[in-house]
């Protein structure tokens, strides 16, 4: 993984038109918040069939001082970034038409995440632009950085599939696990997590204060997960009672024994020159392991472990915003790679303290 | 497992006499809460140092209706029953008091789970009275009902064990898992769990939306549950944002393949005549599978399951109110089969729905 | 009014036979809970259309024991009482069918609170059987005990005026207040006031953690208010953080200047004899005055009050669950003593303490 | 009023030295967070005895990136601004050393807010040095703009009293209401309002989902109200779930009618040049009056009004971040105009939608 500092060296400066494609659903409207405040973009076109015309603000009631409003996605306008906030299945089907408005795409949903059309139908209903698989590059910087640089297709990750990409990566990377062993990933994820709609299930009345097994089994972050990693994992995802946030707990358990130090080496080495990636293990206080709160807002992840000498088990612990990290932070700094800018421009918020079930 | 219906046949319903020995903390308040309400006991005292001679009620809310007030737990009364609500290591220091008080005692810390001096020394420090280890009966009526009639002394198990063992101990006891396998315990568990007290950790502010690991390793239940199942496990546990509930998500991986129906046998073959036992594995609706929401101020717990045959992994929920079945409620379970009492005498509520987060 | 205990002296012990109608609603389903449980009812249908023959516990997850399907709204047995959970402006449309199905009719929708067709104008759209309304029995016991003894169709009042007149009413009684005065009435309420559907402003993301001024002014339940107290009141409500319960905080500047001490007889007069009120006015401890989670899953309604000397204000707080005291605990309370049975059956649950936001 | 925009020709663009006193609490971290990021400042010391020595990270999680330690508040380094958020009653016994620290002094207690000796002893206990209490300038510059230029002492108000003071100055200065008329303020607060400390009726389980008068009557940010409006207050206080924000709803009795055109003229008239208040009345969607999530960790208040003519009444919401317009915001907010920053200057945050209970 290229420093972060390497490319800060060669960022630029200028201002670059972007739009937001499905700007009213929550991943949209966050989308819209980043570029707003962004100092090398200026928003477009915020699309929504459902509020055209009506102001961003009247859906997103932080965006009130904005000056904009929904535009009919049918009247895409030439700009030189397209971030696309569409549902699965969806923003394949309009891949040529955003590729013909912009340069360079950053599509927020599932459609051009993994590499091969075999994959995508393993854990997906059938791809209508294979093509541009392979192309689309996955956004997680950490990961990928160097292949962003330039990208004209960009595919941000899954919330859930970033939170636990970013914890077991390194452990991958430095060779303390080599794909053979069981790995264990039990997520607990937010209400956004759930997008926009009305839903039964979503309600407060019956989403408040659970703990509630959403995907036992088979869920399709899986499928990011084992494309990057290279090896399957046991992934359960339970609703827990925030709104923001994805948490992932990854039980793994090497073939050979494990320091505290190897660990310690292996997520310096991924981590130290990252600019969101906090590491979070142990320490005194009321914050000693990665939490979701202590992320809310922010495009950071934090990312922590501890060794369990009688199991032979390393917990590994990664919390983000699952909003930002988990997708429309994760697809800015993407951009911000591809484009050339400061990495962190547009991301500087740090968050609050105390902050309750943001 | 006897029947639950056996043990009915020959319940009795005579009223005892019974006291609550730390009476002002939370499973303190549940226990008088169960006991006031119950066809067999009549309460006699209600013991707090600090909120002697004020009533009930003024600590607890929901029992001003109650006309009782804590007394000096130093001049105990001599009753037929006795429920220990005192902090661990606190309850062996009385013990030899609380029997000569009453003919049942019911200990609702971890001081007498465990069978043996050495198992507790692992886990805990320097037991005071270790002869009395091995006589308790761990207060689980769906594991050790014939152990329990007739019992003197009972040690009400720790919620997340309970939640756990609930989860387990059918795969063991059909056969499904021998004690070889690796298995992950992923808890969520709620405030009421830290007790009664102030903590900055604790206040309303810092613990609200937490998704936060609390106990990444080495978990004191961890030692029931092994000297039960006769096997370790990995166990984490996180507190999530709810007052009420455990929730232990168990990851297993058995060394045969096994159906749908396997499983179905062997929670069945269990729990199918237990009356707080409830099996919830998909089906259609909002809740699906264990959730301690729908179980909140009850003594049911809910068990479930789902196969995961790409990962040759049983993912196993189990659900619980921990300050019932996961200690007050059991420990009122226990003392009914103990006695002779109709199994769900005082434990009929069957709680609420819409709810919170209780 | 008459001392419960007056009532008391004449309860019969019969079992009679019950129909639920809408029982896939929250209020439907929480008189199913309690209905069930009652010592004197017998559940004989639940209906709803949506869930025709699956179980109730397949909606409500606290009714998974019970064994009760729903059955079709069309085909309504002959039974002893019928409970109408049906939407404002359905129960009207089928108020004949009701009554030709049992002879004690309890409807929880508005369609019966007030007395008149004027009044229903007023505050409503054209009533389609005004003939009704005089005969209806308004259910709160409190206020109007012996009129519903024996009553054939009795209306449960609205959660929000079920809080307020609990309040209110003494002061008036007394003597307090003589309808000149200006009360200003500051509701809040859970989400569970707005029922099972689903909606945005209703989904867990938006309405988490709120503070939303729902209806600052001309709310309906003012027209119950004001028919019962004789004046109007200043009514805003807002929606809160919470499934269950109804606050309400009235602000009033009595004529003369009062005392504690009348205020204490005011409120003692009224409600000292009352199963299910509480008076709860200052005092030590955490919980000082009335607070809807203190009595989350009962009957009960808390009651108090502050005097405010520099202002000449007498601050009133009165708190209950919306579902229970504010609907169908109202409901089953009122039936008990249409029907002749122990006022406080089925309804002696006291809650529980710690609970969260129920 | 002057208008900001008046104000911000006159911007200067130099880097000032800042510490905070009292940096471990709420509003202490709160400042840090705005002090770091502020491009105006640049942060000497942040003290706290407790935590001395220690990273300000590892207090405030929001602040792990920070390079800062906290230091002994004995040691006060000359700087140019020193913001005091020490508590009630200390700030006053430290003023002497903090102007001898800094030129200018912004203090967050609520030690200079109120003008004369006298009014200070009605409502609190006995001022060591009532001598600043004239010089001293109320922190809002939506009142004060022109006192705050070039201010030495700055006096942060109450957060109930700047909910309560935005919500009614504009009816007073447009003569909507003239002093005589009765005002009822019920106002709902979060948990941050109480601070850092540990509580028991502050611990997660007691406060989690309360509706909970706090202050009935005689809250002491009457006071300041009563000094800048002329005129007393009915008011109530009450704790809801949320950690921040304050809501304040006003219910006023004007003499003469008024029409829903008076009140936006008095509203836009007060307003329309205010970078941080928002006037919301109304309009579609889910966000139709001021809540404070939709403002949370923003400087922003929204304001707005309801008409009730069948009462004569005027319903006023206002709504802000406690910690943020009602502490630290407002303190840098006024630090910027005394020092003769842009006025927006380290304030540009805009909130976050989704989000739950902030």
């Amino acid at each position: 993984m290229a420093a972060a500092t390497d490319a800060e060296s060669e960022t630029t400066a200028e201002t670059l038109s972007a739009s937001v494609v499905g700007a009213s659903g929550f991943t949209g409207g966050e989308l819209l918040r980043l570029l707003v405040a962004h100092p090398n973009f200026e928003v477009a076109q915020a699309t929504s069939r459902e509020y055209e015309n009506k102001t961003v603000g009247s859906v997103h009631p932080n965006l009130r001082g904005a000056d904009l409003r929904f535009s009919d996605p049918g009247d895409l306008e030439s700009v030189d970034a397209l971030f696309a906030a569409t549902p699965h299945g969806v923003s394949m089907q309009h891949i040529e038409s955003f590729r013909e408005a912009a340069d360079t795409v950053v599509d927020l949903s599932a459609d051009f995440r993994l590499d091969s059309e075999a994959e995508y139908d393993e854990w997906y209903d059938g791809h209508v632009c294979p093509e541009y698989l392979d192309e689309a590059v996955y956004a997680l910087p950490e990961l990928f950085r160097e292949e962003l640089a330039g990208a004209d297709l960009v595919a941000a990750g899954g919330c859930n599939a970033t939170a636990t990409l970013l914890g077991l990566y390194p452990l991958f990377d430095a060779g303390v696990l080599d794909g053979d062993e069981r790995i264990v990933v039990d997520v607990k994820v937010g209400s956004s997590e759930g997008g926009a709609g009305a839903s039964k299930a979503g309600s407060h009345a019956e989403r408040s204060g659970v703990v509630r097994p959403y995907a036992p089994t088979g869920h399709r972050h899986e499928a990011e997960i084992e494309a990057i990693l290279g090896t399957g994992v046991s992934f359960t995802a339970h609703a827990v009672d925030m709104v923001r946030g994805a948490s992932a707990t990854s039980h793994v358990f090497p073939d050979s024994p494990v320091s505290k130090g190897d660990l310690w080496r292996a997520y310096r080495g991924a981590y130290e020159d990252e600019p969101f990636v906090r590491l979070v293990a142990g320490g005194g206080g009321v914050y000693r392991y990665p939490e979701p709160k202590a992320v809310a807002g922010t495009n950071n992840a934090e990312v922590g472990f501890e060794l369990d000498p009688g199991n032979e088990r390393v917990v590994v612990f990664s919390a983000i915003d699952n909003l930002m990290k988990g997708s429309a932070g994760q697809a800015v700094h993407a951009a911000n790679v591809a484009l050339g800018f400061e990495e962190t421009a547009g991301l500087e918020f740090q968050g609050l303290h105390p902050v309750g079930a943001p």
